[in-house]
């Protein structure tokens, strides 16, 4: 299977990309296997938190080279990079929050994967890059999901010419969240799925399709559309019981799991 | 009074949110108290510059639970809600330049508050935080203005696990402009008001409105709009007033005050 | 000549703005001729990569106050504005990648010069200001570029207050790439710039304008976009070759210079 799913408890569920031969590479087989992944741990309430991470050597080198130059065909492209974007969207507009467990190589679509998941943690070795002006192809699906977390000149830099950046200056820019020695990584990722999956799954879902929808409006339209979706999460049982919990200085017990 | 206003010279004012029995919460009535505020100072000659502070242990804690739970009705909360973002936009589309002064907690709408200030600054062991997640109910308005002041993992970060941040790191990250001892704070926030207060009330209110406005606007749109602000600008009194000032290295007098 | 070109090799080209004695004023005749200079190199097959950068003193002092205080007429600014943000357009909306070379200072429209390139370094002691609000005339037009590299309080601090920024403070936030000292700039401006140009010149021209439209779109359009782009691109013989190359361990050879 090119896409392991492993239960690590507490509604935490870990997605492996597992073709460590060609680097994790997305391939058509591999991104539509990640998209049925997703879409499936979208769907399932047992899930609350998920984990995104490669095995081998690093987390994803990007497209399939070697499919790319056999595909030929403009269609073929087209379809491909509608795929990988399609597989993207699912990650930022699905309900369940995505966190990225990055170590060796992000590179190009697999920069854009790490980055288009809600939060991202790395190795102190790990490096990011969108290299694709090296081989004639710019990044320019994997841009829009890095030029959305980091400055303008920073990632102008990184398009222009390709060289990569290390994980402490990408937690300086902003593209990941933090970086860790390789054998803290994962208990740190695991706590703060943890932290994550210990709140209420309703909250959180209405939460986090309001935060990307709001950030493409206009600011008047964002707070009318964002009071309305405050007021919606106010009238579920979760937010009754956490106020009850919180004013009675008890844990709170959700319901809408 | 909830909601207390202070002459501070210079065409500085001050208002201060004066309910620390609550940390401050952003009640109806404090809400409703605090837009007819800033509206009454925003049609006031003789202001400048506001500064925002809260009284007692901090800034604001958010809005009232209290209040919350007893609300009940769907048309209540919606209500409320729009009130709250009804006074941040106040605070953005308002002419003179508000300036949150925080110690102690900026949480939730509280944090939403400071950050819709136009400049930001802080003690060091100031806090702030999107915790609404931590009573079942997302910070769903206030991410409105946090997001739009920094980089959306270090925003989703906050919103998911409901951890506070440091001030420090608040200020690394562009949330507030500058951090100081709390000796300092005061003194250091009156500096940069009466920085701002010494110049040409007219032009800094062309200025803040054109700000957020072509901030919304594609590249073009923007500079056709802002170059029309400017031949605005360029035809009042005071930049005339300002430009031979400068070219006679004189300091200027201001008219449109 | 106001505006002076030179041939650096490699496909390299500098544009230098020759009026030390305004400090690179950037007066009706500066602007058309810079703008008429961009538009020819734009034009031109040998040119790869652009380097910007101001003789004598420093980078640009912005607009001529003399020539402005005199023109009087509404007309007349509407139409200086209106070039001034031409110029800049001119330079994001271009093929070929434009890096700022700074050094002294790059103030008002100066500062918008340089933040308007696509990737800005500068010496250590160079220094950025938006200081229009000095002078009555709010720098406007200036904050359509600035606004869009840094973020919302630091971009306020500077226009309220319209005191400059080091060069060190700068690359913090974003609004250039990095500072060297005075006697390693030219080198590794130059570094950069070669590096650049060793790419395919049809790939950086079909990023470099990918890469600006898509900052404007919603992400759904901006991956229908650029997925299109991205086809676009793939269907050159520079993708092909780029791909081979890589594949078979050598080095490319672009057609698409």
């Amino acid at each position: 299977m090119v896409i392991l799913v492993k239960n690590l408890g507490n509604g935490i569920k870990s997605v492996t990309i597992n073709d460590p031969k060609t680097y994790n590479s997305l391939s058509f087989a591999t991104l539509r296997s990640l998209l049925n992944t997703f879409k499936k741990l979208d769907k399932d309430n047992t899930t609350k938190v998920i984990i995104l991470e490669g095995s081998g050597k690093g987390f994803s080198a990007g497209h399939n080279l070697k499919e790319v130059k056999s595909l030929k065909k403009r269609t073929k492209y087209l379809k491909l990079f509608n795929l990988c974007s399609k597989l993207m969207l699912q990650i930022v507009e699905g309900r369940k929050p995505v966190i990225a467990k990055v170590h060796g190589a992000a590179y190009a679509a697999g920069c854009q994967l790490a980055t288009s998941c809600d939060l991202a943690y790395s190795t102190k070795d790990a490096t990011f890059a969108t290299p694709g002006v090296n081989i004639g192809l710019f990044c320019s699906t994997p841009m829009v999901a890095v030029s959305r977390k980091i400055s303008r000149k920073r990632m102008m830099k990184m398009l222009l010419t390709g060289e990569p950046i290390s994980a402490k200056y990408a937690k300086e820019i902003g593209l990941i969240n933090e970086c860790f020695s390789k054998s803290n990584l994962n208990k740190e990722v695991l706590k703060v799925a943890k932290t994550i999956a210990s709140k209420s799954n309703l909250t959180i879902k209405i939460g986090k399709q309001a935060f990307y929808k709001q950030l493409e409006m206009p600011l008047r339209k964002a707070y009318a559309y964002t009071s309305r979706m405050m007021t919606l999460n106010m009238m579920s049982i979760d937010a009754h019981e956490g106020i009850s919990a919180f004013l009675n200085k008890r844990k709170p017990k959700w319901k809408n799991k």
